[in-house]
């Protein structure tokens, strides 16, 4: 089968099918989704060598006794070895020994096929077309969130960042009731926030005063320390974006106002997949263009480009 | 009288006895301690001018209408404006126009007499003599932890720092029937902790394994990474100490483990003075020698020296 290879570089390689093993199964992919954490697997993240990608929705097409067999699916990147101490305690997606679709240990999305254990995996609706399911992952992160901090109807948010992630996290905070500013540098992106509820701003526009909860989704220096110095006495930061490098944090930013700082990760599938077929939130206005993977290697370059949003590939075409 | 003034050196100075205005009671001050934030203060924290100190139980000997007249006290050091949006939501501590007790735009309680807000006072039960009293505004800020994450009795917790500071968290902590270890450097500290049911290490001796919430009391950029190192997947850690100088934090340190940093300061002086009330705590071994106020001098440069815990100010002597 085709797939997007990197082993130091990214390379269309004819890599065997893979089989699944013992609990897993094996997705034909559709969709998959560029991210930015792929973006940075070709800067070397985690050591990662091997298939690319784990943003996808498809339909499973084997083994021949799966009674997930023909359905559509979507699927947790995370796999836990369900033994360490983190694994019983239900915390698989931190599993010490855990591999990650397409970032650790285990071959990604874009390809023609995939395995996954079939606990991972998540029923798509049939009234959700696989353009909206594939945005499953991303938007479930976004909704991880909700699980970091409890937002309140009467709390005053800001979401910095106005990347495919800070919009999709400044969407799912507006459907609680919250007021949601979100910061950004794009006015293209700050003009699809609005729809959605939310006041987008370019960031040297922010209206003056602080927020009882800052969401850095920006992955950038400046982003972290607009954050850190919007944020409240008394209010939580949520962290949903690394870099690379290092903040050069003053502890007494945190101690003295009693700051929460809340790191924030995968989030939760099965509330992501009814928001779509509820239609609470589409995403499709930030999908910047859709090649066949046979084209990988220019959808890379393409979503390398600042500004671009997200960028799909579509996994279907060429021989099994 | 006589008063422990900073204007750049710290000095013993006869200063007049201040007047309480609206609202506020003059307080004769019995004890007093020194934290570490004072010694802060001589090196130029808040650029502070005026009577240091804001550890104190003392007696109301003015006004004479005042209800309080007479009774033993001790008072919360934060005095809010009390018109602003974070007064109004009962944020008194983080006022934004505060000033803080021997910290900021008030005199503080190194001297025979002070100043506060009635509204900043707790009656101390009778049953509860000067030296444990005194100790109720650092063992509030210990009890505030309890207030910043809950603390399951299940739960696996250490403290770093062996300070008093460190070692108050360690026994509230251990109050809540969790597993807590804490983590120091001095042997004679460490045996203090342990007839409080906390199991004490020197920091190269703790046991391996992470913990589910990890306070950081040290106020040391090597105890805040001993701190962030073994804070689980999906924990706490708990920010306690301040220290001059910026941490250089990796965000993917608490991004993808998705763990919570709680920055933490003033506490509850209720709870407090329940636990002297009632021996669960007792801070008087953490007591090094207790001074004239008259020797302030020679109290402060004992404080600064390294291993020694607290140091107090008797200062109900000379002329009033």
């Amino acid at each position: 089968m085709h797939a997007l290879y990197f082993d130091g570089k990214p390379q269309i390689k004819e890599v065997p099918r893979p089989e699944p093993g013992e609990g897993e199964v094996l997705v034909r992919v559709h969709l998959a989704g560029i991210c930015r954490t792929d973006l940075e697997v070709l800067r070397g993240y985690h050591g990662f060598q091997g298939i690319m990608g784990h943003e996808f929705v498809g339909e499973v097409a084997a083994p021949e006794d799966s009674p997930w067999l023909g359905q559509r699916v979507v699927g947790e990147i995370n796999l836990g070895c369900g033994g360490c101490d983190l694994c019983r305690r239900g915390l698989v997606r931190h599993c010490r020994q855990r591999r990650v679709l397409g970032l650790k240990g285990h071959d990604g999305a874009l390809a023609q096929y995939l395995t996954l254990p079939a606990a991972n995996l998540h029923a798509v609706p049939a009234s959700v077309p696989d353009v909206l399911a594939v945005f499953t992952e991303p938007l479930a992160a976004a909704l991880r969130v909700m699980e970091a901090t409890p937002v309140s109807p009467s709390a005053r948010v800001l979401v910095v960042g106005d990347g495919p992630l800070g919009l999709q996290v400044s969407w799912v905070l507006a459907l609680s009731g919250a007021e949601v500013h979100l910061a950004g540098h794009h006015p293209d992106h700050l003009s699809l926030a609005r729809p959605g509820g939310v006041a987008a701003f370019l960031s040297p526009d922010l209206p003056t005063g602080d927020y009882d909860i800052v969401v850095e989704a920006s992955g950038s220096p400046s982003g972290l320390e607009l954050a850190l110095t919007r944020v409240r006495p008394g209010g939580t930061m949520v962290m949903k974006s690394t870099y690379a490098g290092r903040y050069p944090l003053d502890p007494a930013v945190l101690v003295v106002p009693e700051v929460r700082l809340v790191g924030c990760r995968c989030g939760p599938f099965p509330g992501a997949l009814r928001l779509l077929r509820d239609g609470r939130v589409d995403p499709r206005p930030l999908i910047d263009r859709t090649f066949p993977l046979s084209r990988a290697l220019e959808a890379l370059a393409r979503a390398q480009r600042p500004g671009v949003l997200k960028v799909l590939l579509d996994c279907r075409g060429g021989e099994a």
